[in-house]
């Protein structure tokens, strides 16, 4: 078996909330583009996030990872997420809509650079789930 | 069988952003008591909502109540808290901290109060998930 | 503890189509109940049953009921249901609409007189889902 | 990161029986094949499906998609499906059993040829879910 | 609202292994009642248990019990269970076979002993999942 | 549409126990990379086996793989994890750790060695979940 084709996957889960709104454009074309998203303090969700590393499985220990490394380096990524109104408290949803694809991207982002260096693995792949029946992937450029 | 030995429950979805805070608190009590919850902009959850209803079944139709008139019901209460900051967007926790126990309080009252004198069955119980993992139940008190 | 304060459950599952018709209706009332369940082939689903039994704690084996037992008395009901079109294959809907209300409460007699004398046990419960959205629970009348 | 590895996933269900049968083998091949699929009139499923478009995260919406008009678009094709015998009240399974490795064919088709010209997206993957534990995966060809 | 009527419940989870064999039986009689579960070494299983306590909610915090408090209760029982062979690891099953009937009234018994006196509230129930298709429910008598 | 790009995936579930445990390394060492699984008797789980296979959906039967053959061929393989103590009952983990990812590509090779000249099908990727939060996922190396 070629040590690239095999992953681990955990699962994480934060709560917090965003709201979706321009100010460049008008309360109608607010309301038409995002819909009740636009509800001026905010709503929330359970977010869900899969998080899909790929590596070589060390013989000694037989694992890609430490699992308690991982949650440990992804922790670092999610506290600033976890609890959170998402628009005002942190920076990466000033010009950009906090939408499921954007928080993906941030996300993918974040980790992938706190993973980077700390061992023979790598970041693969990022799922996030807004609720159970919406979910947004991001993967690893070259696989 | 008994006919009030039958129920019929119905799973609804709402989100919705909250925070735990006692102006009459020091910031150091409502930390230690409330602790992630304080964040000040409020943080969100997907809430999923179970509502059984209990009744004869109609021997013409074979319902205990039609779901579509179910829906109907539970929605004209559910619109007042989906997608809102329940603290600042409605009128239910200026005083009473939002927590799941108190959420459901809330709701199974304003259900059980929408529910009457619309026909032959009532309203017996709820059930409030915060999380997959946690959830309040509040059942009708003379079963 | 009192004995029967425990209980155990066993998950089942089978697939079944059914269609919602009164002939002594219009086609026009039909469908104002009973929606898209009017259709005129039926339509189906995966039903989930849970099948929860009391007693007393066998204190050699640790035991209710030996969940083999269980399996083959339930199976015997669920082999009538299981891949069939209710209102045709089986003699329980002929005047009855098989809503879940019914469905249930069919199953619950069924599975009741097959556990009849077979140990120390009876049947407490079933709860029947149609979707996960969507359930019945029957409880035995006197418990 | 390359927009074209950002994918995002709605999951949608819908209700439907069907029969596995060839008129052109005996009963006794078609239940050696086919079980109790067989069943005359049919048995049936609540099928969900997941339907991933990929495409550039638009900068000022921050979607891929507008999901209302990911549903919309859906649901043109599911309203063929949703409460239907699929052998008798749709035209795909005249000739072709309604397995799910067919549904799935069919649906990745029709939904595909509905999303074209309608965006800067195009559908990637579909999954099909018979059961909870039985599912197919359809990918476009070149991704 | 009857304040007796609120209960809250949190999911908690363990891992552990057990072996069902009865020494004073033939091989053959363990084999007949017990099938698989006789495995000398044991088998194991990610137990799932939501506990469920009733109490007053107290105006001012707005909770039944601090969710807090009720973790490091039950984990204070949890942690005689976890990544434990419960035949071997523990006492509670040199007699009695570790059936889930069994791990359920043992574990219903130490978290009713470790929430008592506590503060204003009871232990009302226990469900504990050896798979998702297989539970035991314990409800404290006097309810 | 290319029929290389249609998969069919089935699930399994075992239950098994497993200790992470390195005879050349001191308890400290043990205790501080594989924590509470160091446990002398080993502790269990319920795992939950995806096995996808990838094919041409033959035009007669509209199957890929009749499922009751996938079913067969990949019990022989369950059969040998089932009810066992992975270290001891088996002989695959006598050098190798059974972590999660070594239990996965043990049984990657045993289905796929199980399934070769089965069919005009192959087996393509594995997913297995220890628990509903952690799975590994190996795939075929020329897909």
């Amino acid at each position: 078996m070629n040590p690239q084709n095999i992953f681990i996957s955990k699962k994480f889960e934060f709560s917090a909330s965003h709201r979706y709104w321009r100010d460049d454009w008008s309360e109608e074309k607010n309301d038409q583009i995002f819909g009740k998203c636009t509800s001026p303090y905010g709503h929330g969700h359970n977010y869900e996030l899969h998080v899909t590393v790929s590596g070589k499985v060390d013989p000694v220990t037989g694992m890609i990872i430490n699992l308690t490394d991982l949650k440990k380096h992804v922790n670092v990524v999610l506290e600033k997420f976890d609890h959170k109104f998402l628009n005002l408290d942190t920076p990466y949803f000033k010009s950009d809509i906090p939408t499921t694809e954007n928080i993906a991207r941030v996300l993918f982002d974040l980790i992938d650079e706190e993973l980077k260096d700390k061992g023979d693995f790598r970041l693969s792949k990022i799922r996030l789930y807004e609720r159970s029946d919406l979910y947004v992937d991001v993967w690893q450029e070259e696989m």
